[in-house]
C-alpha cells in the first residue's frame, strides 16, 4: 500500500464553520416516505445530541464540549463534540452524522455481514445516519458508557430490476465498568428493559442477548464489559415504530447512566484501582479496532479518522499476562465478562 | 458470536516447566532437506532470542526477563520472555514459537496475500517458526525497536498430485522513535544496509522500500515509524541463502540498536514529550491491531494471545484531533511518517 492506494470510498470532509439545517441532500428533502425518514432520523439525533451534551457537561461541572462540524461536497456531514480532560469524564465524545457512499465490498460486509449470502458483490450506494457516543470517566469506579443509534439505507440494485432499496436500523447501548456494584448494573439494564417493553416484550431479552454476542472479544474469551442492548439489520417490523424505538432508546441514555455517575464519580481509588480501569480500557481498544463493524466500516470506507476514534480512551494499558487474584474484585469484573449475567 | 463458536485452528497450549531440545514433531527430526531447515531455523531463533535477551538485560541494568514455555500436545510450542517495568525498557518483549497448525482461508490470506489468487481455499496444514520482538523504551527519545524473522512451510495440497509443498521466509527489523536524531536514524539504517549488501545489492532498496509499504496505517495516511527493512513470501532465491541471511538480520539486532538506546535512555525529557511518546504509541495499536499480519494471522488461529500481544506498549493515549505544530520537532517526526526518507 501507498498514500496513492488510499482509495476512499467516500469524500474527504471538509470543515464548516456553522451547523446547516440539514446535512440531507437536497433531492432527500422532498416529501417521499424514505426522504422523509432520512429527515426524521436527523432530526432525532441532532436534538438526541443536545440533549445528551447538556447533561454531561452540568454532570461534568467543568469540562466543555468542543464542536467540529464538517461536510462534503456532494451531501452528507457532520457534528462532532468533544469533552477532555473534564472534572468527571476524560474523554467523552458525542458525534452525528450523515454519509452518503459508496459500499465497497468488503465494507458491505463489515456493516451488514448476516442474511446477505445472496447479496452480488459489486459497489452498492448507501446513506447512513447515526448518533455515536463513548463516554470514559476519570474515577475507576464510574463506568464507560456507549450508546449508538443508526439508520440505513442502500439504493436499488440497479442490475435487480423492481427489486427495492433496503433499509435497516442498527444501535444500542451498553455499560463497561471496572468494577461491578450490582445496583449500577441492574438499574442500567432496566431502564433498557423498560424502554423496550414499551414497543415489544420480545426486544429486551433478544436484544440483551445480542449484546452479549456482539461485543465478545473472540482472541480474550471475554465481552468488553457488562452489557446492556444491541441490534442490527432490524427491518421486519414498521419502518415508524422503528424510529419510535430508536428515539426512545437514545432519550433514555441519561436516565440509564446519569444516577451511576453522580454515586460513582467521587470515590476515593487507589493506583491499584486505576491501573485495572487501564487494563480493561486496553481491552476496549482490543474490542473497537478488531471487532466493531462501526469502527472497522469507518476505517474502510475513509470515513473521517477522528470523529472515529474518538471512541478510544484517553489512555490504556497492557500488561503481560495480567491474572487478576481469584475472589478478588478485579476477578469478579471479569467472570462477568466471561459469563454474561441476567441483570433484571 | 459465543464461546462456543470460538474455534481456534491450533490447539491449545499448555504451559510447560522446562524448555524441551526441539519444539519440532519428531517426524521432523530426520535428515529430509525440509526438516532440515526447519530444526536449523529453530535453532538460529533460539540462539537470536538468548543473545537479544542478554543484551536487553545489561543494557537495561536492573529489569530481569520473564520467561513462559509453553507447549502443543500435537507438537510446536515456544518460549516468551518478557521485560516489564525495567530501567529503561517499559516493556520488552522477545518471543520464539513454532507452529504446526491448520490455516483457515482467512487466516491464510493474512499470511500470504500476494501471488496466491491462484491457491483454492481451504484448510492448509502448515508449519511456522519465528522470532518475534517488540522493544518499548521509558525514555521519550529512546526509539522502540521491532523485528521479526519467520519461516513457513504449508504440506504440499492432497488435492493436486505432485504439487510441491510451499516454503518461504518473512521477517524485518524496524525502528519507530517518537522524536528524531538523523544519526541515530542513519545508524540504523546503516547497518540494514550493510546486513542486505552481504547478500544481494538489491534486497536494501527493495526491502526498505517494502517496510515503508507496509507499516502503512491507511486510515492515518502516515507510517508507524522510521521503517527499515521488510520482506514476506520470500522464496526466489537458494533456501540456504535466504536461511544465512535470515540469521545475519537476526543477529545484526543488537549493534543496530544498542548504540542508540545508550545515547538516549537518560535524556532529560518533559511532560509533552512523554504525551507524544505515548500519542505515538497508540498509533503503534492501531497498526497492529488493525492492519499487522502476524498479530491479525495470531488472532484468528487462535495463537497464545499473551504472546501475541506482548508487542502492545505497555501504555498508549489518543487525543481528539491532536495536531502537532507546524516546524516542531513534533511535526518533523509525524513528517518523516507520512513521507518516508532516504536514510543511507
Amino acid at each position: 500500500p501507498s498514500s496513492s492506494s488510499h482509495s476512499p470510498m467516500i469524500e474527504k470532509e471538509i470543515p464548516a464553520a456553522e451547523k446547516p439545517r440539514t446535512f440531507l441532500r437536497e433531492v432527500d428533502e422532498n416529501t417521499s416516505n424514505s426522504s422523509d425518514v432520512r429527515a426524521r432520523f436527523e432530526k432525532m439525533i441532532r436534538e438526541a445530541q443536545d440533549s445528551v451534551c447538556a447533561a454531561i457537561e452540568a454532570a461534568d461541572g467543568g469540562g466543555k464540549f468542543k464542536e467540529d462540524v464538517w461536510s462534503r461536497p456532494g451531501g452528507g456531514g457532520g457534528i462532532s463534540r468533544v469533552l477532555q480532560d473534564g472534572a468527571v469524564w476524560e474523554k467523552a465524545g458525542v458525534n452525528v452524522s450523515v454519509v452518503y457512499g459508496i459500499m465497497p465490498p468488503d465494507a458491505y460486509r463489515a456493516a451488514k455481514p448476516t442474511e446477505n449470502g445472496d447479496v452480488k458483490p459489486g459497489p452498492i450506494p448507501f446513506f447512513a445516519a447515526g448518533i455515536s457516543s463513548v463516554l470514559h470517566p476519570k474515577n475507576p469506579f464510574a463506568p464507560t458508557l456507549h450508546f449508538n443509534y443508526r439508520y440505513f439505507e442502500t439504493d436499488a440494485p440497479k442490475d435487480v430490476p423492481g427489486a427495492p432499496r433496503q433499509w435497516w436500523f442498527g444501535g444500542g447501548t451498553d455499560l463497561t465498568p471496572a468494577y461491578i456494584f450490582d445496583e449500577d448494573v441492574k438499574h442500567f439494564h432496566q431502564v433498557q428493559k423498560t424502554t423496550c417493553d414499551k414497543f415489544n416484550s420480545d426486544f429486551y431479552p433478544r436484544f440483551k442477548k445480542w449484546c452479549d454476542d456482539y461485543f465478545y472479544i473472540k482472541h480474550r474469551g471475554e465481552r468488553r464489559g457488562l452489557g446492556g442492548i444491541f441490534f442490527d439489520d432490524l427491518n421486519a417490523y414498521d419502518q415508524d415504530m422503528l424510529l419510535a424505538f430508536a428515539t426512545e432508546c437514545a432519550n433514555s441514555v441519561i436516565p440509564a447512566y446519569i444516577p451511576i455517575i453522580e454515586r460513582r464519580k467521587d470515590t476515593p481509588f487507589t493506583e491499584r484501582h486505576k491501573a485495572w480501569q487501564q487494563l480493561r480500557r486496553g481491552r476496549y481498544v482490543e474490542f473497537n479496532l478488531v471487532y466493531d463493524r462501526g469502527t472497522t466500516f469507518g476505517l474502510k470506507t475513509g470515513g473521517r479518522i477522528e470523529s472515529i476514534l474518538v471512541s478510544l480512551p484517553l489512555t490504556a494499558r497492557w500488561e503481560y499476562d495480567h491474572q487478576p487474584e481469584e475472589g478478588s474484585e478485579e476477578w469478579n469484573l471479569l467472570d462477568a465478562c466471561i459469563n454474561p449475567r441476567e441483570w433484571v
